[in-house]
């Protein structure tokens, strides 16, 4: 209906010339219109489902601020963190891309219409009435610019292939999370494909989808890029070809987005397996070494020397760190020094216990919990002004549109 | 020596505990925070040589005020546009890029640094204090996300991708008229690279290579985001590989910019060909049907008819649509329409006049000589506004850089 | 019908033990045979197509044999040439094409059928019979290969793409001689987008969709590169996503052929032009200085020498070579060398004859029409024997679907 | 020295026209040419890596003959498999790997000198003659095919992509299994990049630099597409533009060979962890169904049902498949399918053993050590005759060196 009312109105608007209705307007000034007309609206959809994949985030995050878990690098061990304030991590990458998508949406919803077929018209078309009763928040002014540039279309498909790259990695962690081997998280059933013969093995097809879909928007950014390039200045039958991968890109996204909100609504995070390898990993070396620099008055090079040496007999011993105590740490930093060190038992006790450990962290943006507290109403705070903002661009269109039918109500009756 | 201090301070700012130096920092938060600082005066390098493109192209438009030419679609005749007109496209096109290379800056300008491994420290490092010594906007807060997140990168290759495609669109568009059948425009010889045994042959090869950069540039921007794409969350090595492509993508961009703004300085624009073309043409049909249905209250579709039928019939005949006069017309008219129309005489001969026809283009944004110099007078504007706000980043990192180096100089006393 | 077939029997095939029929399938190794059956029989669409091209080509060759045309480089004139000679220049690019589709069908056509889910299967199912019942040329061998590799898929993407870059340079090349400005070739009405208003304009809109759908199947071949290479060994539910780029890229590719099949079949040439245009260009330049060499006794580098004097002196005075005679040569040689040169004005005449330089032509492969002549012959030969290697390869496939359709009826009638 | 010969005789071969040397040489050619000659070495290069490769993986094969592995699909467990059966794939996707760089090789090794500009020339050149001095396998005839055609590069990167892609696969394999959770391979000291503060921490940064390589290579390959794709048929200057793209895919993909050839030579197979994960996994419940079908006479869709019980009953108790026994079965099948089965003893440990189940695989290319054995020894056998087909290709360019060296000498002591 949106559509059709558009339509109309781009073919009569600011064409009441000598009391008829004219047009000056061209299919390649039309062409690059509806393009705009359509995208915007699809940007706003998502940016609306991003905005509710953060929120499912933030609720999952609530509903495990205690949860304890390994922060990996290389795939391998590194320190110990929190679930809660991964997922904060997330979105974090998240809320940058609605800022670039908002960017983006600005330089989209500009009006190409009055540049005829590309040198604009000798009739005396308001290209002012028609951006308002279109709803756009400015005009594309040069003709040629109008009907022959696309890079909003290359920004949008670039923006969304960044959005899909973050939403696969954060798939690559549940596909390997939801491993036998991990066994953090669980899929429901409803969103998992179990095997008839081993009903307790959860597919994670839906995630490996949402990589693979993400490779496609990749490559479909790839094949506009191309497509664009190969246009000299001017317009040419080329830009047809930039509809199916834009429209096909929004479409992945878009599903891949709601596929993640769903799937951290309904994910099964096994806090107890989370906690278990942690506290049998060697993943608190660092923050014992940096107790030995605080505490012990030793050198960042003697404390990595001591822990180093310490893990690597625990290693060797099948010893957890967690399960060593004070006097095992002593008889190494002895070993490896030469002379006794000294570290409160208080403090060694809190370093080796994978929860109390996060309540040391004392960098901002850290996972103590007190910081993910923070970060979190912060976060709360800018999905909150996000939506403001969001309503507020679409509330535009839709006065516009129905501005715009009430000028097309009268032209008719006049007609 | 900006990036040896920079260094040095990264070792030791924030670090004084308990009247020793320590760090907290690690291998990924470093590597995080040296792309970003180097990324960050290259994007302002970028920025500075847009200007310098535009303002080449400004200069440009002003030397060709009045040089007429030809506007294509499917590179064919389409309209007669200016060429001033049609630089000041380029110049839209690359103010565009001028706002996306901003707001990339805002997202690369962020610290990572007390990230550590990628938990955070136990140390009570003074991430506020660091980011300001080194010059950043704010802070990336969350720590998985500070050595993790690399979409940075992306949205600096991507942009930089986007802005070549224009690039190239540019050189594709001089290399077909410095062809022989065009002949629009002529490089200088110290750009043009000749044959020994046709030295009247100019050879376009510095626009070629514009032209293949952006496709390098664009297989740059696919093969990041493939490379982050297949990292989990956390830091691995392959970022290490995400250097090499973003710093040749920002060279490739910076001396194809530059190699463009010193074709403009010096390109030799043959008006008398591209006048001569202009009026050879039929590219003042739809001039000629406005006219037609502004003047002799023809209906568009009629208007369209009656042209189409003069311009089969002066193709035909061999004769141009400059050389017809009124009677022409008024016969084509009658034999189509079976009645009479009346078009003033003046009004005819503006139409036909290749110079004249653009004085009577009325919309927003056309090859209307006031039109153009409207426009070149705001780019002018937008240009000055553009280097101011370049000029205040630029020396907000110097600053931070000489009070960095202060403070670098009292440690070093101290020590 | 045929894909009901076999897909009966991939379900029935091998299975009978102890009387009953059971699979041992599973839809890892399912999956795989199915984009191989049908891949392979898009692959022989693509070939027949892509014959069909080249003899459009040979046809129009033959038709044009005495066509002269100027040949390019860096979109300059070069040297002369014939249209037929570049014609073969096509049809030489294609046959290559045609190499790489036999060898990517031979690494299609094998079958991966009785993998089961990745690790074989304990029951006795007979792979040779199955590969042979489903006219497979071999077998995926070792289990975990046949489930989880999908290189024929890249290998087949790549190969289209490289394809099409054919195609679209050639596009390229229609569309540049389809302006204005050439003029060397005129698109027939029905391929054509004609304007209303300027009926002449025939907008090569065709050929810019085949260029357009280039970029397109390159950015498909990148989405699966980046697809398959996320996935670890093994199968994934990723490479369901490798289907649909696999088969657009098919479908773009096989309408792309067509429609250049057609264009070929349809194209207007522009003789007198063409040949106008050579007979006004300096592209004899290099045929002369080969002449002082081989006639004149002069050196390469003398010979360089006095021809790029006579092309400057000609290019001041605004003469064409062709008008030059011997005289001029004289003078020009003498001022550059300082001594007498003699050329057989016989020689000389034909050198600044279009038409008969492409005789004097003496290097394998050039334009001479000998050379031309014998080129196409063996091209024909070619082509021939490559359909008929094309329908060996087809009929297979109909004698073992024939094959299997019995087999099937004597399974039901048994059952 | 090598090239300095080849550019010497290129300069001078074919051109003794009357007693003199003239080259009717273009630069055109030559640069045709030269890439050719660099890259059929370097193709020999990675052929001969690629060979490297796969001998280093039979011999881990041969040395890790009775290692049994879990078989993964969707990173969830599978299959029962083995290892040496795994790195049996690995070889199957680089012999096809090989198949291509030799077709490749075909399409490289042809001769582009004589050409000229791009339209031939008019002196004796004897392009045969010069084919055979610089050790070509054929001609490209056609001489604007010659000068302007790069479909050899693309598919030189094409080819190098996909093999990348396959060693990215493998790459990511040994990442995953390199992780404390899977403990299934431990990097040598030396190809591990250790933690000083948790020494057993061994990053795979080598593993992670073949998955970026790959994701460059892939990338490079989309530029160079992209790049051929923008350039009419002739000679441009872009086309300079692809040798650093092609000759980093070769380096690139060099190295990653070597990097995982010396890995799989040092690489640390944990077995009896690997056995382990596979006694207590459910991994043996397809093995299960197909014995029930086989001995016990049911169909296909009750032995699923009953296996899946099982599985279901002993995952809720935490009990591994291994640890059942028959009575357990007997009472699932009673309560599954209201009626007594009978499956023989020795069956039943057969199946639930991870050694012996494999022995019951009959599947041509199974993981059945039997099968193992007989596709190593035909897979050693089709290295050898590889590797032979190698050294003749080898030795026709050594051959044909050395003859151009003497006929250089010969002129030269005419001269």
């Amino acid at each position: 209906m949106h559509e059709l009312v558009e339509t109309y109105l781009i073919r009569h608007v600011g064409l009441e010339v000598g009391g008829k209705l004219h047009t000056g307007r061209s299919r390649n000034d039309q062409v690059a219109l509806d393009i705009r007309l359509r995208l915007r609206r699809r940007l706003l959809e998502v940016w609306d489902a991003t905005l509710n994949l953060i929120e499912a985030l933030v609720e999952k995050a609530k509903s495990e601020k205690k949860t304890v878990m390994l922060l990996y690098t290389h795939t391998q061990h590194a320190q110990i963190g929190g679930f809660p304030h991964y997922l904060v991590a997330y979105i974090d990458h998240l809320l940058r891309d609605l800022e670039r998508i908002e960017a983006c949406y600005g330089r989209v919803n500009l009006c190409p219409l009055g540049a005829s077929a590309i040198g604009g018209s000798t009739l005396p078309l308001n290209r002012e009435r028609v951006k308002e009763l279109l709803g756009f928040d400015g005009l594309l002014e040069n003709s040629v610019d109008a009907v022959s540039s696309r890079d909003y279309i290359l920004e949008a498909a670039s923006t969304l292939a960044i959005l899909m790259v973050h939403l696969s990695r954060i798939a690559e962690d549940l596909i390997l999370w939801s491993s036998s081997e991990f066994g953090y998280v669980e899929l429901p059933d409803e969103l998992a494909s179990p095997s008839s013969i081993m009903p307790q093995k959860k597919n994670p097809c839906i995630l490996e989808l949402v990589r693979s879909r993400a490779a496609k928007v990749c490559g479909l950014c790839s094949a506009l890029l191309s497509m664009v390039k190969a246009v000299p200045t001017g317009y040419s039958r080329d830009f047809q070809d930039t509809k199916p991968p834009l429209w096909e890109a929004l479409n992945l996204t878009l599903s891949s987005i709601k596929i993640l909100a769903l799937t951290f609504r309904k994910l099964k995070v096994n806090r107890d397996e989370m906690l278990r390898k942690a506290a049998e990993s060697y993943a608190l070396a660092m923050d014992l070494a940096e107790a030995l620099v605080k505490h012990s008055g030793l050198s960042s090079r003697e404390a990595h020397k001591v822990v180093g040496a310490l893990v690597r007999e625990a290693a060797e011993k099948g010893l957890k760190l967690s399960n060593l105590d004070l006097g095992f740490l002593s008889k190494t930093a002895k070993r490896v020094l030469g002379r006794e060190i000294s570290l409160p038992s208080q403090v060694f006790s809190r370093i080796v216990n994978p929860r109390l450990v996060l309540v040391e962290r004392q960098t901002l943006g850290s996972p103590n919990p007190r910081e993910v507290e923070r970060m979190l109403r912060a976060r709360v705070k800018a999905v909150r002004e996000s939506r403001r903002n969001l309503k507020l661009k679409a509330s535009k269109l839709r006065k516009a549109e129905a501005k715009l039918q009430s000028q097309v109500a009268k032209l008719i009756s006049k007609a």
